[in-house]
């Protein structure tokens, strides 16, 4: 059997270059969207609706929906709470549909919805998503979430591990360098993660917020295997697809 | 005194994000185009005037100019050579005019222009601009053309070794994840320059088309000390500001 593409975008700005109709793109975005999705699935929310905009999320709200929204790490004034994961505890996600905006990552969720099938990718559902993966015959397309169009360290290097764990299962190969750069830093990273990430911009932006004490967490590997999937706009269980 | 800033931008897709008006850009396009500007100039051509359309090379052509042009690894029918740093000697450059246009390079070069300075980067003449860059009193981004706006590894690495040296010099700071990046490439390639670059995707690009002469050459420190500046929309040496 042919091999699998893989590929790896680092940026939104670059989006346009690496995607395709056919491609599984799995989302990236380490600190915290992503990570924070993960783990309100896991903990039995219903669906979250991923919005772009405020004003989208503060009509949500005025219609009674849970509302996770944030921007610059800073949670608006509407909203239930903001993008730690520390927030979607079963008391307050288990069965509910929660509308969720953040200042990078659910912007491009959206952006990827134009591709065959959208899953979103952290360290905690890491072997879960992997394995699906490699079990389907799709090319994938790992997209990191960044900021504000820049690239963020801790999502390449996330990126990179996905990377590694898809090419050394034999049924992908790459001929995208951003792959390549994202596997050679993840080598790096890999044997002291949290000391690798200390120089990341993201994690000073948390630190200065005192919004980091859910590093180690978003970096902790297969607390669950929920693969969150997007389906009409809302990110939901592949188990209930 | 205050240490300067240093950025990389990996992408002209994400330039807007990392371009300000009082920085010093250098471009850096190591296969082919930034190196060929620093061996044009180091044999004696007297300006090179990067453009960014076929159309612009071609009249420019009618008007008597030398020409270089290429798209993806093609020389253009009309022009007189393309984008090799071999074409560029001393024979067929002295004292002339060069009309270039490139794949990438070029449209890059010209997009750079917003910023205060504009410096051709490459290995040929590392030591001489990053003395320089040291010397300055000035924030420095490091604009890395990529191909078709995806990262390009070979432009990446060298990225890192500018960044590395100019971090090491005491005199700049960074918080940019690419430029940490890039420099944690660098130290992983470094010692095996060619090696490391087999993997990228221009290397197989120009193997592919038999333009892969030059790699070496083109990964070589210090040939040349010269500086080309962008001056009115022309490069020519900073010697002869």
């Amino acid at each position: 059997m042919a091999k699998k593409a893989l590929d790896v975008c680092l940026s939104p700005a670059m989006f346009s270059r690496h995607a395709g109709s056919e491609k599984v793109v799995v989302v990236i975005d380490i600190l915290r969207a992503t990570s924070a999705i993960c783990t309100a699935l896991a903990n039995g929310a219903r669906e979250i609706i991923p919005v772009d905009t405020v004003e989208e999320a503060r009509e949500y709200k005025t219609k009674g929906f849970l509302v996770a929204a944030e921007r610059d790490g800073f949670v608006l004034d509407f909203a239930d709470f903001g993008n730690s994961p520390y927030n979607f505890t079963p008391d307050k996600v288990k069965d509910r549909s929660i509308v969720y905006s953040t200042t990078n990552g659910t912007g491009i969720i959206n952006m990827s919805a134009e591709c065959s099938m959208v899953l979103i990718g952290s360290y905690l559902n890491f072997s879960a998503l992997t394995s699906w993966l490699i079990e389907q015959d799709r090319d994938v397309l790992l997209f990191c979430a960044g900021w504000k169009e820049r690239v963020s360290l801790e999502d390449m290097v996330c990126a990179g591990a996905y990377a590694s764990k898809l090419i050394s299962s034999g049924t992908f190969t790459t001929i995208c360098d951003s792959a390549h750069a994202s596997m050679d830093l993840w080598d790096i990273a890999k044997d002291d993660l949290m000391g690798y990430i200390e120089k990341a911009a993201q994690r000073s932006r948390l630190r200065d917020k005192g919004l980091d004490d859910c590093i180690g967490f978003c970096h902790t590997f297969d607390l669950t295997s929920v693969l969150p999937v997007l389906k009409n706009g809302k990110l939901i269980p592949a188990s209930e697809l």
